[in-house]
């Protein structure tokens, strides 16, 4: 899992079946303190992410599997938390 | 799942016998705006992705293997959805 | 397995349902000594590990499965050790 | 599914069993141009690949376990093809 | 499967209980000349690697977990045979 916030979207009408009715989200990587780490994402979306909103996303393709209900998706990256707060050096 | 643009294919006579019939693709990872992010990846394609066409690219071996129908297949990346739109900043 | 060390936690009250009661710390990877490297991770955590302290995370998604409890969970990092000594160059 | 040129061959006698009797090939990740990109690998080769020669490389478990003919092997890269052509900018 | 350096170990005496028993190493990744090629890795080792010794580690969760006989083990990379040559440039 790591650190993403959200850029925008990607619009594609020619897909796999499976990726029908789901939003694209660019997710951009981010470190602690919300600076850009690596390379954007495409991720699917299942807990609401709005534009900028800073996520956890991970990939799992068992499991992105199961959240599209297609046992034949390729779907991997997924949204699967929406930050409230991220804390470098908080006591955890 | 990535952005990708496809730069051009591969020719390979000699390969495993599930790539048969697939075309081959060159597919160079891309950010929001389009520039180039990381390392090229070959993958096959069921969408019919053009020349310089963007698009979206996923690796999962066992999704792979059910789209070339066969369960011993290596093959992982796919041309999973052709990009009409890329929508950096956009209200998601 | 790689080595990290805990910076910090994410609070994120909107997740998947089987993150519901796990810590989610940031853990940075570091080199044998100390020194940081590549991008942060977010992991789960079962061995209690605290604030700045040195461990080993995994990247598996059928362990963190298991450890979660759900077999649809899309957890993947997880700590799995904390470490006491790091011995560069140390006789194995 | 990478592209990659053979640099050389690694000898290992104490080895996972399941890897007697094959070659284990130093791979380098290339590019279209066939400029280096990243750091090599090392790949089992059933294609029959010589050394300077251009080859596909898949890195999936699954598949490298039926290739070696044993269900618990560590195997991972495989050579999958071997290149006739590399066409960057070719109509696909 | 890549080229690494034994650079020394990890003692961690809270872990995962399947990693109990086994040796946890530092592997730097190398390349074929033996220069350091990205981030070291923790790996487990059943081929007995002595310090300094040059490797090839395999990062496959399902050997792993039948490696130290728990399939529910996060284990992943796993030191899968001892170099006795590295031969850049040689007649494969």
């Amino acid at each position: 899992m790591i650190l993403a916030r959200i850029e925008g979207n990607v619009v594609a009408t020619r897909k796999h079946p499976s990726l029908g009715g789901w939003r694209l989200l660019i997710c951009q990587p981010i470190g602690p303190t919300g600076e850009p780490e690596g390379s954007p994402q495409v991720a699917i979306d299942a807990q609401g992410a709005g534009l900028h909103q800073r996520v956890i996303i991970s990939s799992d393709g068992a499991a992105a599997r199961v959240a599209v209900g297609d046992p034949k998706s390729p779907a991997r990256w997924m949204v699967i938390g929406l930050v409230d707060e991220l804390n470098p050096g908080a006591s955890t």
